[in-house]
């Protein structure tokens, strides 16, 4: 039994600590973050006031939050995790945030003697429940082996990427091929349709070849039905894009398709579509066709 | 037995023409297009000069050509095919042409009471070589009925999209796809190694989610080693989105990341890349990056 200080119980956080409570481990969460989750509370979980104090009764802290600027609040504001770090605890940011600020962060946390591994997930709140979410760690073998166990109890496809930072780096990789892959998809059967041809019959012939993705299987399929509750929301893939389009710009190049991606979501925000699943990005290539594929 | 007139027998027209004649089909070739491979003329294929003659021959007329002034030219000009067409006869363009062309070359073909499927593939030559190509087809039921036997001689995956025509515009939309999943990938490894992570290991971590596609495994792997020799060419993928580009244009509706992927295309024909594989797109974005993945 490992105690888990756990930072951020929302769709995400909070299915994610009960897998880790379902296995054995004490959890510790702090209401002044966000009210503690009254099931597992009454299932064994402590509650303390301030990170800091939830900090000082477990060996991991576990954050799922926001953004950088959350994390950044969680661990070094005013009663925060790092007043009380020392050597033998691990930070564990679970939060998709700024790949290079995550390196800065990782510095200051490692200055107190504690481990720090940056482990962004892919894979929704199906995911989190399932405990089968991707994990993408950044961090130090020794520090990704001892945390291994506990990944386990929330994911399945688990990678250590790198030093501190890969993790993040890799999950604004994941983001942008994601992206760009359904606005490929959008685009293939915007035309295809307005060219005359059946989307859903073309979306089937290419599955067997070279254009096939899991995008083409899931995305395509809800946009050739039209079912665009998400799933995975335009503003979230919003801020994802915008972790990469500011990363690069700090890094000095350039994300063609990536902006022109984020120029798509924003025209589905003006229609409406901030809620909607990532998918109905098609709907602004169909408004620039001024055609829709579903008839 | 069919007797199949077969026009352009080049890198995929030779070995299609040879898994065709393999299952005990009787060629024809025409030497007024391309020289008439001797290996299958040994075999015992039959040369005329024209392409009238060939089709006087033959109960199905393939064509493999490089675009669509070539099938034209081929059908409808002096001493072509359709100077002879007559019911029973099946014209098939396997060829990858203008989808909007495609509508009215089928309907000139059917004046003349003969059957017409458009029939362009996927797989390269090495698929050609293994007989297991993707035949994206349009065209009638019945046409497609009688014709599949052939095509289970040349292919794998093949499927009846709908309508002539509809089998270009499939074909458009799969290199729409694959294009676009190409740059995806090229955009994610390229802001993933200037961000200090190890491409290979952001690839092999992505792989297992819904980053994950058929470019992710084959291109990815490409453009982590290097390995640009073709497979398929630059300058041929430019030609697939020329047409893609132009369908657009003439249906009044944009393509966006499909104009941003041949830009790079154009971008790396002017570092001398014509020939280089389509995954050598990532060098247009390594430029623009002032940075190579491999170091």
């Amino acid at each position: 039994m490992t105690t888990i200080a756990f930072i951020g119980t929302g769709i995400m956080g909070k299915p994610m600590a009960e897998n880790l409570q379902k296995a054995g481990h004490q959890l510790v969460f702090s209401d002044h973050y966000n009210p503690a989750p009254a099931d597992l509370v009454a299932n064994g979980a402590q509650v303390v006031h301030s990170a800091k104090a939830a900090a000082e009764l477990a060996e991991y802290i576990i954050l799922m939050v926001p953004n950088t600027p959350q994390v950044e609040d969680v661990l070094f504001s005013e009663n925060g995790v790092a007043e009380v770090l020392k050597p033998g605890q691990t930070v564990i940011d679970m939060s998709s945030i700024s790949p290079i600020e995550t390196k800065t962060i990782a510095a200051r946390v490692k200055e107190t003697g504690a481990e720090y591994l940056d482990a962004p997930v892919s894979g929704g709140e199906v995911g989190a429940i399932n405990a089968a979410l991707t994990i993408m760690v950044g961090g130090s073998e020794e520090a990704y082996a001892k945390a291994l166990p506990l990944f386990e109890v929330m994911g399945k496809n688990i990678n250590l990427v790198g030093d501190n930072g890969a993790g993040q780096i890799c999950k604004v990789a994941n983001q942008i091929i994601v992206a760009l892959n359904i606005e490929a998809v959008a685009e293939a059967l915007v035309f295809a349709s307005k060219a005359g041809a059946d989307p859903a019959r073309v979306r089937e012939a290419l599955m067997g070849g070279f254009a096939n993705s899991k995008v083409l299987e899931v995305h395509g399929e809800r946009m050739v039905k039209g079912t665009f509750d998400p799933g995975f929301r335009i503003q979230l893939h919003q801020k994802d894009l915008n972790l990469a389009l500011s990363g690069a710009e700090a890094l000095g190049m350039s994300l063609p398709n990536t902006q022109s991606a984020q120029n798509l979501f924003d025209a589905c925000v003006k229609l409406g579509g901030e809620g909607w699943d990532h998918s109905a990005l098609i709907r602004a290539i169909e408004e620039l066709a001024n055609h829709s594929i579903r008839q």
